[in-house]
């Protein structure tokens, strides 16, 4: 009567069906009622039996009976007719996530996975789906930052080193492209060296706005927001966020520059303030269009939008917001 | 028969008693198996049955029956005889994270709620936790940068910018210390201009390793690794890390620097590139301290851990890689 189990055979990694167990009551279509009940009394004795899985003779599922159906069930009644048809099923190479946003919304104990023709191969706990997707999500914000997923706490600090440092050679290349920017403009730094002072303001602030546009962005992408909605409207609402708070956070550090610069004869201070406030605007409106817009082209790339985001995005945020501070204020003192 | 239902009852925000729903199939010790399975006939027909709940005569809850037991019991047993006894509960007042902690082991499709006393009070479905929890675990990345939990994409921008500004204005106050430690500097940066340049990469590189570090400590929280851990040997392991990935991409740093200072004769161009080397380690090894020292030290101060955490990482690392790069500068050009 069993059918071929494929458990422990070779699937890709991150599948459902690295994940698979072994059903542990299958029965035939004709089967009755009675007779499956005396069966599952000995079974549930070794095994935790949550479903019955009812089968045509090549293997087929055709349906699914639980113990509330047995219940009610006249003894003589065959298991086809009061199975459920046509159960909901996984396939073995469905990845992980995609998995987990099929069974979100119906969180079942327990799931048969079948091939293509519908042969059934395993079934899934749902806890375990459950574990993997909080695995999943929490490796978010360290993804950004360029942790692998695998990493835990347990993790000995040598494979964590070899985890985390291609990134952090990463992100030194693109600090190093940030570098250029500011050295392009040493002379106008040299000139008036407060600028110098301004700089960690202005990509500080971009940083943290950006990186508050990225995270709602992916955050939307794993509750499965953003499936049918706008995503020009996306980024137009994180760039009007970003502008009006860079406009009052600018006038705030517009100021600060103001009387940082008193002193000096080689521009107004009162000009140095509106460049630091417009540039503070107009780069926070550009932070909060590529955080949004980031994970959107990262995904559809094919890539997991999450990781290495947060490096991307500081590359963006810092260059524009070094390279547009010190580009008005070198206009200015030309 | 039935108990006093508190479904409805004002229960604190984030608590499990917001989530009660009104169990559907609840009986006396007494009732025989067979009366509860003609009564349960009804039932199913209008709600989803999944246990049935056992109560004594004054509402406190002794046992829950699944279907199981009742497709193997005799029609004449009563429940009490069937019954799991002392099944596991919820309180209603628990925070719905303490919930998701001790259920994630169980994965039950419904969880009963009990007063402190034991009574009966309502049912909690697992898929509700569930939800909750991604809800949760999603939130923390732009936690950390001063995102609420509660913006979702489709929040309107007006009631976004309330949510996020604050922070930014907190934001603002720390990158204007990290200004202020520059701003020291002012007269060695005034001798050597090409410092200037290399303040972002010192920022930049040490912000996304204290990011790293942060990341993880934070995951290890939320899929509950950090409990009998050593808080020392985490920080140690980061701390390390920090030095080990310091100290390669430090000299990457050192070099540049070296040939970036060739030009100039305030000070050796060697000693230079060593200073960014050392500056690059030292700091690198403190931004992994201060990633795994923030979250542990919110949490014991009763506070969330991810709660503008990315706030606090990158004021430390700010502060302390230019003042540390700036400072050794400055006594280098003496």
């Amino acid at each position: 009567l069993e059918p071929l189990w494929l458990v422990g055979h070779t699937f890709a990694e991150n599948t459902v069906g690295r994940l698979m167990e072994r059903p542990p009551a299958v029965f035939a279509t004709g089967a009755s009622v009675g007779s499956v009940i005396e069966a599952l009394r000995e079974i549930v004795k070794q095994r935790m039996v949550t479903y019955v899985f009812v089968i045509e003779p090549a293997g087929r599922l055709v349906g699914v009976v639980a113990f509330r159906e047995l219940v009610f069930a006249d003894p003589n009644q065959t298991l086809d007719q009061i199975m459920l048809r046509e159960p909901f099923s996984l396939r073995p190479q469905q990845p992980f996530v995609d998995a987990m946003r099929e069974v979100v919304k119906r969180h079942y104990p327990v799931y048969p996975v079948c091939d293509d023709a519908g042969h059934l191969l395993g079934v899934v706990k749902g806890q375990t789906l459950f574990e993997q997707q909080a695995f999943e999500i929490s490796a978010q914000a360290g993804s950004m930052v360029g942790v692998e997923k695998e990493e835990r706490l347990a993790t000995p600090w040598s494979r964590s080193f070899r985890f985390r440092h291609p990134w952090l050679l990463i992100n030194l290349l693109t600090v190093f492209l940030a570098a250029a920017v500011v050295g392009f403009f040493e002379s106008t730094i040299n000139q008036l060296v407060v600028l110098a002072t301004f700089l960690p303001v202005l990509a500080g602030q971009c940083g943290n706005l950006g990186a508050q546009s990225l995270a709602v962005t992916l955050r939307g992408m794993t509750l499965g927001e953003l499936r049918g909605m706008s995503k020009l409207r996306l980024v137009g609402k994180e760039a009007w966020l970003g502008l009006l708070n860079g406009l009052v956070t600018g006038v705030v550090a517009g100021v600060g520059m103001y009387f940082a610069s008193r002193g000096q004869t080689v521009a107004d201070p009162v000009w140095l303030g509106a460049v630091t406030t417009a540039a503070m605007a107009l780069c926070c409106a550009l932070s909060g269009i590529a955080g949004a817009t980031i994970p959107i082209v990262m995904r559809r790339m094919g890539a997991d939008p999450a990781t290495a985001s947060g490096i991307f995005l500081s590359t963006i945020t810092d260059i524009s917001s070094m390279g547009v501070f010190l580009g008005l204020a070198a206009l200015l003192l030309a």
